[in-house]
């Protein structure tokens, strides 16, 4: 008899049937001899109906507002997730993030947790009910309600099982598992058994959008196990642990191939070459709270040089109007964006032991005519910055480049 | 400079366009100089979809899981005036029932205010913001999420104008104040300037729909002054307090008439005429949360009686449930239920004084061939159960008796 914490994603409580579905799960993992805490997000479009909402009444809604608008989508589906285990003859009991002691750092919108108070949850536990906990939310030391931001569920489900030293933590979702590619795009994809915590955080924050690499950086750091799997099949998923070697012998070099479709690049062009010009730019851009993932400088000519760097789609608009005061502060001549463009990449802890892997992408780039107009490289990782249009075919060399392909 | 508690119900908010009128209100009542509160409903139809989405999951939805689920709609519409008060330049804050200290009795679906801390409310009105309440809910002292109730938000208005000793707790509706009657009934029908808490007690139990009898209730033992107006009109309203002569010249002896066509009559036929009976009969009732209002009981007849009661029409399944197990218990012979009638009562403080007021009550339903199936009194109320068709007849018919009409 062990504890489980289970996380259910906004599409896995879509509509009341769906709702049933996993209240069955839940009861049936219950009646195989565990504890269980269920982490649920908002029903499916909730947040987004949620967001739509707030900008019709404001362009740019304030953020503390924003989560107490936000946090009633989850608040809503655990009531209703453990209304549902109730009318099946078991019991259940439903905690909002604050109620149950999710305490966050405070800041709005993007809240990080900072501790998970384990004794109401003990309590209903030792009760014998299903204890259901709000995703996504949380309180401050001073009781404001505070959202985790996007992807923040995942976040509370490893927080709580950590906190708890739950056995496992199943990260319900629509698919059933991390596939060496997004099978839409590259039919032959291959699901894996495991994956290493190092992988999956590259992998999660490259677009593959099973797990929110927040989630995984944390399962990590307390070794808390972690499974991906599908709300709605019998089925084991792929397991997130350290060593994947012991469980999955038909391991390759690389693991996966993840195409990350919402980003855009920012080129400052002529930027005055001189001492300080960079932390200027990037202070500023961090002021903004831009997240910046890819940066490339070319070399210097004439005393000015060229600054390219990638941000999240949704932030281009905010990203022009900070390079607009860049190029006012530093004397950079223009700020030119392009949204035309995706991310491909090739993980592996694998390729840290291999050579070659880098330039093996490039030739299946060059031979399918891709052009590459930047490059990011870490141990496990190598990302290319190419044409939005041929993503999906960059995809699918690159899988077969590697031989992840189910048949090779 | 004082402090105002305004209180905005459903329809005053169920749409953004509202809830800008809504904001422009209260940045008007602080603009005049006063600190103000805000207590806010669930948009429009919110509450009723709630419960619809969870009578979806399960027939009987348990309660405690329903008021999580519930309090969800106050919680929106209180980060949304906030933000629509923000995006007009100035200070809002908004609050959840719980997060504020409005503190219940912890008993779920219809709790009842134990207390009201006022810390975190006075701290935010003297940083100047305008502080939003959530209608309808708060916490018991373990931290269980309660509701009110139906018509909760009035009180919790109330109790937060009493708690901090506000110079007035306006409720702001989509009706422009107290009539003497329904004007959808009673095209002549006078706005009250003024009604005293014990007939708005009286007239607010008795269906008219403008303000929730507990409030009125819980304003008149904290002698906080109440005033109903219009969310969409500039208009002072009905004044609700002691001394009503003062503020009205032109009262009559009734002040106003009013009709509940959603109620139901229970007749148990052939009730043993023996000590107890009546202690069982109404045990049971009470036992299964019934509440009784008119109750009749004719005289006995070989060792019988009849009883009559009427209940909420809501209550009538589970009433004929309990009705059946009184039969059983008591050896009574049967219960019939009568679904086709209302209730028309007459109201005024000033009939205490006035003597044969009842008699031409049932003068002026006879006139019309009203047939009168119950009746029931108090010192400033006579109501009369009369068949659902004739119960608009009936309420013009007393109008005009009375001398109620404006231009009278």
């Amino acid at each position: 008899m062990g504890l489980i914490v289970q996380k259910y994603g906004g599409s896995s409580v879509a509509d009341v049937e769906k709702i049933r579905t996993v209240a069955r799960r839940v009861i049936d993992t219950k009646a195989a001899g565990n504890d269980i805490v269920a982490i649920v997000s908002a029903m499916g479009k909730t947040t987004d109906n949620l967001i739509a909402l707030a900008k019709q009444v404001v362009d740019n809604p304030p953020d503390r507002e924003m989560d107490m608008l936000l946090a009633t989508g989850e608040q809503q589906s655990i009531a209703l997730l453990a209304m549902a285990i109730q009318s099946m003859g078991h019991g259940a009991v439903s905690f909002t993030g604050p109620q149950v002691g999710i305490l966050t750092d405070g800041s709005f919108s993007r809240s990080r947790i900072k501790a998970v108070k384990e004794d109401r949850i003990r309590a209903e536990l030792d009760k014998g009910n299903a204890v259901i906990v709000a995703g996504f939310q949380g309180a401050s030391i001073d009781g404001q309600i505070t959202t985790l931001g996007r992807g923040g569920s995942d976040t509370t489900a490893v927080a709580v099982a950590a906190a708890l030293g739950a056995e496992m933590c199943d990260i319900f979702t629509d698919v059933d598992g991390v596939y060496t590619a997004d099978p839409r795009v590259v039919p032959d994809a291959r699901r894996l058994k495991a994956i290493a915590y190092e992988e999956m955080v590259e992998l999660a924050s490259l677009g593959a959008k099973v797990l929110h690499s927040r989630a995984v950086v944390l399962a990590w750091k307390y070794q808390t196990p972690l499974r991906v799997r599908s709300t709605f099949k019998q089925d084991e998923g792929t397991l997130v642990v350290n060593d994947t070697q012991a469980l999955d012998m038909e391991r390759f070099v690389v693991s996966g191939v993840a195409v990350d479709k919402n980003q855009a690049k920012i080129s400052l062009i002529g930027v005055p070459d001189k001492p300080g010009v960079a932390a200027t730019i990037f202070g500023i851009l961090g002021k903004a709270g831009i997240v910046i993932d890819m940066i490339i400088q070319n070399v210097s000519r004439d005393g000015r040089s060229d600054i390219s760097f990638t941000v999240p789609r949704t932030d281009l608009h905010k990203t022009m109007a900070a390079s607009a005061e860049i190029c006012q502060e530093t004397g950079t001549e223009e700020a030119l964006s392009d949204e035309n463009i995706a991310k491909v990449s090739i993980v592996g802890i694998g390729m840290q032991s291999h050579s070659g892997v880098a330039s093996q992408m490039f030739e299946a780039l060059a031979n399918q005519n891709i052009n590459i107009q930047m490059i990011s490289t870490t141990e496990i990782k190598v990302s290319c910055v190419i044409e939005l249009d041929r993503a999906d075919d960059a995809a699918r060399a690159l899988h077969h480049q590697y031989g992840l392909s189910g048949n090779s």
